[in-house]
């Protein structure tokens, strides 16, 4: 059976799945979460997403993909022996990077969705604070779309709503769904591993704590 | 360091993809083979798939997406519960389909190929004896290959040897590629798992049988 008004969210506990899981809410009568698991450091990332998830009252899936860091070991966030690229270097990615990543994840999400009745797909991806991912562009996400519906002959529908956002937005658009406290204190983005705030210097904190500054600016300058 | 000269192939042991590995040979200076396990019924086919590539010089690795089997519970080929369907339904696809499969599968080839400097990628799907699968269709795979080249900002080249080609225009191929005797008696295509010849009896024995009477009945008549 096809359920119009059912999706499934890609979530792993972060600021911008968390957003968008309740996102998901306000818009689809019945809303799921997958996670996956790949071999990162912090496994207390999947109890974050876990709790967030019951407490929401949304139906969580932990998928394990660890196949993908088995490919390739080039990247500090599954490999313990690799150190942490703090700054994007000038002619390549991070190595943060995880090749393949959410193809991977929206992939296997689809095939779960389908399963289960469900045809929209809703995952956090960014454009304007990317890092300089090339899996989180609009244009490959477009294509992504494309190409399942003709792996499956299916209709998905994949939903980005953060992709034109910076972070100060995705705060700003947390706030808007009246999630911004649960935002800011239960999730967990940074790569170290820290809940909330975090460790406050990896790439990640950086981008999270600047746009929480800029939209606790403007959005004091609106209520003066 | 990207290579240019080098091909990882998708090889499950059976007619199609060995045919592709012995195309691959004749084009390529460098090839692999990337073997998926994922819950078949049959293991023999993996002892096979490595038996084959050992004889022919090709490394070989093995990598397990069993997770593709625990999403959709309702194909034959990874569920003992479920009788294989015998002939094509007319309204839908066989059951032997697994969602997702090609898809899966080209991805991780991709990603691992691309950790080894390697960006051709070959597979045997076929439009011509399809069973309707959609992701046997040239469109998804030019679709999939245009999201893996953007989602990893590289340049993959997906080759599909026997897109156009019926069984019997295969055999032909093993046959200009002086491996005929080789696919027919070292490699395995029955669903039932048994090899060269088969069981006689499950779709994909038919389709093998009757493109090896077709193409004998050919080459028997061009000599004359």
């Amino acid at each position: 059976m096809r359920q119009k008004d059912a999706a499934l969210v890609c979530f792993s506990g972060g600021q911008d799945s968390t957003t968008c899981l309740f996102w998901a809410k306000k818009r689809f009568s019945r809303v799921e979460a997958v996670c996956f698991t790949y071999g990162q450091k912090h496994s207390l990332e999947i109890e974050v997403a876990r709790q967030i998830a019951a407490d929401a009252d949304v139906p969580f899936q932990l998928l394990d993909v660890s196949l993908l860091s088995q490919l390739d070991t080039s990247c500090s966030l599954t490999n313990t022996s690799v150190e942490m690229d703090r700054e994007k270097p000038a002619d390549s990615y991070p190595n943060t990077f995880v090749p393949g990543r959410n193809m991977v994840f929206l992939t296997f999400a689809a095939i779960l969705a389908r399963s289960k009745g469900i045809f929209h797909l809703v995952t956090g991806v960014s454009e304007a604070d990317y890092s300089g991912y090339p899996d989180c562009r609009d244009t490959f996400v477009r294509s992504l779309n494309v190409t399942l519906n003709l792996a499956m002959d299916e209709q998905f529908v994949i939903h980005t709503p953060l992709m034109e956002r910076d972070k100060s937005e995705v705060w700003e658009l947390a706030d808007e769904l009246g999630v911004f406290d649960l935002v800011r204190t239960r999730t967990l983005t940074c790569y170290n591993g820290i809940m909330a705030e975090g460790c406050g210097h990896c790439p990640a904190c950086k981008l999270r704590e600047e746009g929480l500054r800029k939209y606790l600016a403007r959005r004091q300058s609106k209520r003066k």
